[in-house]
């Protein structure tokens, strides 16, 4: 199987139907290596709970949770359910957009190109594969279930802040000196989480924007992306951000990683416990939702194990 | 920690605030007892696709996934993105209900008890705490992420047949049987996968309703249930259909497991490989979206780990 | 103002940036016209009641409306409202499509033309005016309040039957006759309502979609409409149908009116109550929503006053 | 019929099944007499547009429409059109909560009563008629087709300002005195809408919350609604603002006009050309969606016709 080259990272190379980019990379050998990262048995929960008020960037739409069926619905619609003691149900309705709470980007997020040339990762192009209900090539939920070796490179943790500022860069050199304040090396295939803070901001559900604004900006730089891809060969890079990479930018990370790399982002994810905890390596666990089409994951819980 | 007992089961233990049941039976010491099950690295995805034509309970809504931002739109609204060769973004929004796809019921999803003291799991009762947003206590959404041995009892398989008839009710016997044909015990803390064969006519998305009904209908009584709970103590038992238990019932298999024992079902889970591949033994893995209030899972992707 | 003329009806004779079509036709003048039908003070409903079970073309998705805030959630929320006694609101939360229930399309809905070429009513394009949140030009959220003079033209009546048989093509000899057999005559600026008799199986809510389907094909001619606009000069023409013209067709009835002429179709209008009365001319008043972008109405509550 | 009582108002006359109290007034000879105010012909919108930005409270979700099927769409998906010229569709998906934009509260809108004894207009029960979708009884969608004169009750032209002071109670002095500058007098049946110009502020589509949210909050007190009602006998009061009351309040309105009177309100209704005109009497037109269970109207376009 073809794979990553230094200098030049992961690209189009996985065949022109391919569909998930980097996480080919995911193989049993992968994941056995991994496995043995797992020496105390412990999980640590990545995602952020998501209600009506979560932090969002303004274009997507706020997530509504909707009792649908509950036992005083059911009494007066009198549907019953068999059995004594007069069972009921309680069900939701959701309305809600990808790309809320902690997710991955899928591959299909961030498309290039004018008019018809317009594509996304491996040339999937809008006027054969964007669709009305979603895209149909690349979606989200084609993802296969991720599991990696995971690494946290807590910038904020070895700059000694609470947060980073906002619109902080992260560049190489702070890469590379958090890998050495924590004395962790990347390997091919990894997860690389960074930490900028923003995640204690969130609370429950993200309902302070005030708080969450300023640090929610800080984020890698298009170098840093490229050195992490080109010399370590990550096969997702993620953050606690809800855009992972430094913001305003010129040239988009998300261009980089998603169309030309094939490898998705992760966004918001929680990583205030394992900074606490100084957890830099572990496996890293995730599962898109299977509705087909989508863009990317929604309010998702990707764990740490290690 | 107080835990399962041999002949009742597990029961309301875990304290008043509990709010996960079985649940809490996962610990480093299980998680690492699970993870030595993984020998090959490989990794078997058990969701099932959904899309508008899903398959599910009548009394649930369509799924829909909407393109909510195209490269298409953006243009013509003059949302420009910065970046050169003209960046564009795709993102959905989704509508959908609980219950819909694979999932796992949470232990909020069924109710007992008339006029004020409805209650569920561990009492936690209507007027307290059932909301408009879902509910406040024992969501599905409280669900850490699950990591457990997991074993398949392939009745189906057992049988020799595609899928059992309608309405088949698995008994005891039936899954003693289909044990000692896999060669394969049940511990503690497992999660128990039973397989009726419905599987096989999901298809993408569920979309053949015919086929699937019928076959759809099986599933464990509640005798079966008992003995699986009392002499086997598993947190968490699930199938390939939308119910688990047999249809019509008497009494509920779910109010026994949700209510009075506190472990969820898992429902509409892909067992058509393992079965294909003779897996009964396995790490099983699954992860709610983390949306506050929801009374069960939607359209997961939990899997299979050996 | 430019108006219609006959042998070839209305067309784009309204301006560039027009958007309503031949509803500019109804004036001051116009409606005082109407408005000497009202001799008796009647008002007869002519919408139909729409749930989740409701008739609909299979392309569009069903309609959920859900309780959103109720007094018992709002309790458990101690959501107080202030006042003696406990005051507690209802509001609920609606998911739909347009062109549910009874509705008219916008000069938006049906679209002709290639690739870059695509464009509805006016020239309005696609790659211009065509938005992710429904159409930047010519919507029906656009259309102004329409009052006019209505015309009934009750084709099933006058052949006695209780419904035309399944794709029935009313022709233009069925429309004359049931003109003349009713005794009413067409003017320039009528509505036009064409009974097939499908509207008496619509029930509460149109959940009998077998007895639905089958009359719901029988409609207009294309060769009917273009003599119904070309000799008549009607601003509108509904039906009982959810499609109005006759299907299969091989060209487009939508086509004709909507883009060429800039008529609006009403769909699924409840003409039973008017017909049995013998109510062939009346005063008919309809409202569209003001969602910004709608491509059609939904759940619409036209209405006859005579 | 029953009706109108001088120093008491309306109140539960209508018999115990009742579900649309004053409106019942509507009459053939009501709206005759109303149609003999249409002297001119004139039409005025009195709906003010909604997406995803309107102002509304806060408790309301947010309307999204989405563009639901698309030429590109459809082009991608292969979902042909019979026909010349390549037609394709326009639909969109509607996700909205009534109360928002231009509407009349039902009269299940709000209730009264502690646990099982909560209820709304005319006795309809929660425990017997609130349900999961939407409520059994009285909901907005049983409202007929509204006909009957309205009044412009334009107090903040009588006091010559540009919106009234945030949170100004509107007492009976100021209606009167109001009536008198405007030499208009109220008559029993009358709709009546009270502008306080927040209308002035909407623009296209209630972006500007700030704006809003002042001259949002004035409105009539209930000292002003009991004079109304009692000695005049309006079937619906509205205004322009989203709760037509004065805010805050210690006793509702909402709970003397719905509950106890049985009489819809109006909110945001959009009056600012009607009081540029000087038009204070006119036919007020306005019908609600049929969508089964709704508690209010939403993005009603609700006119006035002179």
């Amino acid at each position: 199987m073809a794979g990553w080259q230094k200098g030049k990272g992961w690209g189009w190379i996985w065949g022109d139907d391919d569909e998930i980019g980097a996480l080919n990379a995911i193989t049993p050998e992968s994941v056995l290596n991994a496995m043995r990262l797992v020496r105390k048995g412990k999980i640590e929960d990545l995602g952020v709970g998501v209600d009506r008020r979560s932090f969002r960037w303004v274009g997507h739409a706020a997530t509504e949770i909707m009792s649908y069926r509950t036992p005083l619905g059911e009494r007066v619609a009198k549907d019953d359910v068999p059995g004594a003691n007069e069972p009921r149900w309680h069900s939701t309705a959701i309305f809600t957009c990808d790309n809320v709470g902690t997710h991955l980007d899928g591959l299909a997020h961030i498309t290039v190109g004018k008019g018809n040339e317009t594509h996304w990762y491996n040339g999937h192009g809008e006027i054969e594969y964007g669709g009305d209900f979603g895209v149909l090539k690349a979606g989200a939920d084609k993802f296969p279930p991720i599991v990696a070796r995971g690494v946290l490179l807590d910038v904020a943790g070895f700059k000694g802040v609470e947060s980073l500022p906002t619109s902080y860069g992260i560049t190489i050199d702070d890469l590379r000196a958090t890998m050495s304040w924590a004395a962790i090396q990347l390997r091919m295939g990894d997860v690389v989480l960074v930490r900028t803070g923003t995640g204690r901001y969130w609370g429950e559900a993200g309902a302070n924007h005030a708080a969450i604004a300023g640090p929610d900006t800080a984020g890698i730089t298009l170098e840093s992306a490229h050195w992490l891809i080109e010399e370590h060969g990550p096969i997702l890079i993620g953050s606690d951000t809800s855009t992972v990479e430094v913001v305003p930018y010129e040239e988009s990370v998300h261009v980089y990683l998603l169309v030309e790399q094939g490898v998705p982002l992760g966004e918001l994810h929680y990583l205030e416990k394992l900074a606490a905890d100084r957890v830099y390596e572990f496996v890293y666990v995730a599962t898109t939702n299977k509705i087909r089409g989508a863009a990317a994951g929604v309010a998702m819980r990707p764990f740490a194990m290690y």
